[in-house]
């Protein structure tokens, strides 16, 4: 039995105005509530609809309970030439990470690269954006995050873990730039949403039960199972996702200051973080590296086309699916959803409405 | 049909005495041919056979072909105050990568992080010999390197990704530091040569035949197939695994000058580069950040022990497999075979012994 969505179809502008009077109403500065509604909808636009304006509700919340704090004074405690650390004093991570990433963008411009690790955070949307902004200086941009405890370690069932993405995003030539954003999980929590919203069934590999049994029932992660690492099974070698789920732990969390593992502050505002906890907040870590710190631009950007066009061309298994290079589908949804609007789910919708008649604000939706 | 293989123990002393012995034999200097058969035995004693003196000869073979310079002329071709670039003129990639840390160390030392790009090296062994480098520095280490194409992109039949390792090592206090060192596809080359040998079927996505379909049997690979992204399956989200490899390709090919997807010479001498080539050799990547450019040395092992031992507790499905900490099997095994002795199977021994005979080097293996 399974129960298809409904939509709104909304133009990026009028959700964009939406989001941003929320974030001023709730205290931001015209500043941080056009950038904080930048990076919310950019989820949206690139079809990672599971970190756009959907969790507008749960940032709002996350500030009721005072865990976030819309007037922060965020500042580097800590910096060499190339490297910084920022205390983002419980600033939303949508301000937080972009604010990094300039540290780092402006360090890589006058020592070649620049890295930033940040405490005392909050959930920073979606990893793409913030690695972007470097590309836009002819620089290789980088982006992690951990994140509430959803994924257990190969052979536990306790999960220890957030889907921890990491985000690459590497300037081209002619073509958009290449754009590896992944959760470090098989299935980001976006795809078991949907799938529960359906009612379908998931397949096996992507969560298992409390006990640790592989399941097929996507509510099983509610009901206290986890996520898996990348690689979904130890003969798959989910001993690398978890290796690399570690790695943006340890870069997040415990080289920054904040909290890591089983102590990462939940999202969702109705759980408390763990107490005593081992650190401020949530972590990120960012990076930027100037291209022509390495190659000149010019040549690195002609290579960078051979290789998308190269791997454009390969081989397909199925002539009808050619290969997909990494980021390409999400440049070319921004651009539909611009022209043509975004398709926001009835739920979702009515959870904006709902937020606005709360808060006072008009909406037009 | 199964067939075990037999072994043969040797000291680790006599081993690395050999490869050394080898390594002068062919040109390198005293200093480089010390290095260069610490890192091949560093394999060996970490348990990753593949990649120690089972591939001495391949070195030797490369060396006669005229494509690995044992006198190489390895400088710095572009810089900035954080980031290098090095040329190194086909020199071993065991001499090459550990070159290439110590410089990235020296500018971690000065400006907080280092970054150097290699081109025109050759198969540098594992990741993590190099990676460790800079734990011994109170720094985070990092290292990749792109390789000969054996992984077929998602949707693709063709190989046109090495199995493209990614490597950080991380310091800890009271443990061992915290490694992950892992090829980007699912299962590493030397997994498919042991079933191979041993005449075993392999798990189903490991591996497809040369028309991307899945396959048990480990020969296909041989036979023009190919090695799956870490994932497997789209379902199981290989794309990620690609990305994984794209970004390892990308940072050791494109971004130092050296040949990327299909035009990354192959390590096998029998097999000639595909000409014309669209850069030089084969790349690596490698970093260091000192750990003190982000918070205090004792602040961040103190919350790294934690790390590990919270992890280490993590409730295990089966009493019986607790949770592997990344990195720490290498280092148990490690001590257990420096004491002991490295089994080394029949088949390699017979390959050293008949490589010192034609190269007149006594063996006493």
């Amino acid at each position: 039995m399974t129960q298809e969505n409904t939509y709104k179809n909304i133009t990026s502008e009028k959700l964009q105005s939406l989001v941003k009077a929320v974030f001023l109403n709730i205290g931001c500065s015209e500043f941080d509530a056009c950038l904080a509604s930048d990076v919310l909808l950019s989820a949206d636009l690139r079809g990672i609809d599971s970190h756009g304006v959907a969790r507008l509700n749960g940032y709002v919340n996350l500030w009721k309970k005072k865990r976030i704090n819309t007037q922060p004074n965020i500042k580097i405690i800590h910096q060499t030439p190339s490297t910084a650390t920022l205390d983002a004093d419980k600033a939303l991570g949508l301000i937080a990470a972009p604010y990094a990433m300039n540290i780092a963008i402006t360090k890589a411009k006058e020592y070649g690269s620049g890295w930033v690790a940040i405490k005392n955070s909050n959930h920073f949307g979606i990893a793409a954006f913030h690695a972007l902004l470097a590309t836009q200086h002819d620089m290789i941009g980088f982006a992690m995050t951990n994140a509430s405890p959803l994924v257990a370690p190969t052979f536990s069932s306790e999960r220890l873990l957030g889907t921890n993405p990491m985000c690459w995003a590497v300037p081209a030539g002619k073509y958009n730039p290449v754009v590896v954003d992944m959760a470090t999980s098989t299935a980001a929590n976006g795809k078991l949403e949907i799938a529960q919203r359906q009612k379908k069934a998931i397949p096996k590999g992507w969560v298992q039960t409390k006990e640790g049994k592989i399941t097929t029932d996507p509510k099983e992660l509610k009901q206290g199972g986890a996520l898996l690492p990348l690689g979904s099974s130890r003969e798959m070698a989910s001993h690398k996702g978890f290796g690399l789920a570690s790695v943006v732990d340890i870069f997040s969390g415990v080289l920054s200051g904040a909290n890591y593992g089983p102590w990462v502050p939940p999202f969702v505002s109705f759980l408390e973080p763990l107490t005593p906890s081992v650190g401020e907040g949530l972590g990120h870590f960012v990076g930027a590296m100037r291209i022509d710190a390495f190659r000149s631009v010019s040549e690195f950007k002609h290579n960078m086309d051979i290789w998308i066009e190269r791997f454009s061309m390969a081989t397909p298994i199925d002539d009808q699916q050619p290969v997909i290079i990494p980021g390409s589908p999400e440049f070319t949804l921004e651009k539909e959803r611009l022209a043509n609007g975004i398709p926001i789910i009835d739920e979702v919708v009515s959870d904006l409405e709902k937020l606005c008649n709360e808060l006072g604000i008009r909406n037009d939706l």
